[in-house]
């Protein structure tokens, strides 16, 4: 395990780009727009962050990537992907630019991004519905990513990701709470990043101790990872980030800066990583990889 | 088995609401405008159709209405209705009205209409997920949903629902042919309606064989249906239907009578349905509340 975290971020991308060519229909299956828009922004250079989580969780638990796993990463990656789509649209976010490219709406409309969005959040679940795993372990990862990218159910859990979208966008124009920024961050990119860790670990048959600490440790470094992107919005050049920066500082959106200031920001996402790692201890030297992706989501500066 | 079939419908429907008000987040839980925009779609009226086909299906093979079979027609019906959400807004179909109400973009906004889409087909797994019986059964639910309602797979399967919508609008402005007609009703709606069928069946342990004369039954009455709604709306006013009636000949969209004419077009729907019912009769007297509501559809006048 002395795998600098560019060759595991490397080889994670390029596993889940072979598995995601497999998955998605080709740019020539009818109807062909759709197809071709799914395309456009599932291989829009995305870093394939949560599939790489899910197969390293997966092999903390495994001690080896479990056959198929890669498929698991994909799914969660189309759901990421759906989501980005749905929050470019004009009557969303309204950003023509998304990772240095123009965004799905741009390239093929409003109508064929929308429905794009559907399919890919559709595809994700055929894809866990075919996972080679116990029905068991897969039944539970539907019900495990269901909840993290909905709305929250009944009130008693914490909101997931479109829940988290839609308190984001409810808040715009009003004076950020430390409270609502740390809400809007769990659910609306926590929850997700922390359900790649858990299914991760479900698919490789992690027991439910094993899966608490997973799920403990993805939540601390996910709220990490969105605090880092905060921090990188208010100091990174358009151009360093691929997309507009200060958007978020524009709008008077709710972010981690403009609530604590920006050193505050950084010594709460490295102290969010100490105690995510302390929640891998418990595996040893098989949660390495899972350390040195953690240390990046917070190390990063684009 | 004596019921009218409006005793099923009604019966069907309560049941159906009794067990959506448990799985919708109810309107005053945060955040409130997804949650209202939600239920606003889901309660506005439907038939249930699509749940009752489920259940009826499921009793066709356990010889009564299986526990928790109710979860399973109300995940069906979400995803209905999520699409319905989206087919309205302003860049696909751009309806103000839907079963006589205003839809959802025009009560809530673009931006919550299409999440409270994305949330009711999230919801829709979250409930596959949960339900109540076998897991490598639910497993093989949440699979055969997904391909039903998706783009079709690599060119190998017919497209679902979204591949459908996407025909549709590609088709506009354009003559349609027979083939063309057949192709997205077949994706559009026929393969929802099919999988509720084919679901019901699984869910109640239907073995293969009775899986395939299922599917088969769901086929042709799924297209039957489509037909039907193809008539009524030609022939009926926009008072009976609830919606803007004559709008799919006013956009030139791809129709069954604009391709047949009207005569013809009753009389493929009722050969359909007696192809239909054809595939019921391994099943018996078992089968009888299925075919009752497959008449229904066809001779209904709303």
């Amino acid at each position: 395990m002395t795998d600098s975290v560019q060759q595991l971020l490397k080889r994670g991308a390029g596993r889940t780009d072979e598995a995601m060519e497999h998955l998605l229909p080709g740019p020539e299956t009818l109807p062909h727009s759709i197809h071709r828009a799914m395309r456009h922004s599932v291989f829009a250079g995305g870093k394939r962050l949560r599939p790489l989580l899910a197969m390293e969780a997966a092999r903390t638990i495994a001690g080896d990537l479990p056959r198929g796993v890669e498929d698991l990463g994909c799914a969660l990656e189309m759901i990421h992907t759906y989501s980005l789509i749905h929050d470019d649209l004009p009557s969303l976010d309204n950003d023509d630019l998304r990772r240095g490219k123009p965004t799905c709406h741009v390239v093929f409309g409003e109508a064929i991004a929308i429905l794009a969005g559907d399919a890919l959040q559709t595809l994700a679940y055929e894809t866990l519905g075919k996972l080679p795993c116990d029905p068991g372990a897969a039944i539970q990862i539907v019900k495990e990513v269901a909840i993290a990218t909905g709305t929250g159910v009944g009130g008693a859990l914490p909101p997931g990701m479109i829940g988290g979208q839609v308190m984001d966008i409810e808040s715009e124009g009003h004076a950020p709470t430390a409270d609502l920024v740390e809400a809007i961050h769990r659910a609306k990119t926590g929850a997700l990043i922390t359900v790649c860790i858990v299914a991760g670990g479900i698919y490789a048959g992690a027991s439910a101790a094993q899966v608490a600490h997973l799920r403990a440790f993805g939540e601390r470094a996910g709220l990490a990872f969105q605090i880092v992107d905060d921090i990188l919005d208010v100091t990174q050049s358009s151009e360093e980030l691929g997309k507009t920066a200060g958007k978020d500082t524009a709008t008077a959106k709710a972010t981690w800066p403009a609530v604590f200031g920006l050193d505050a920001s950084r010594k709460q996402s490295d102290a969010l990583i100490t105690d995510a790692f302390a929640e891998l201890d418990t595996f040893g030297a098989s949660a390495d990889s899972l350390r040195s992706i953690a240390r990046y989501l917070v190390e990063r500066t684009h």
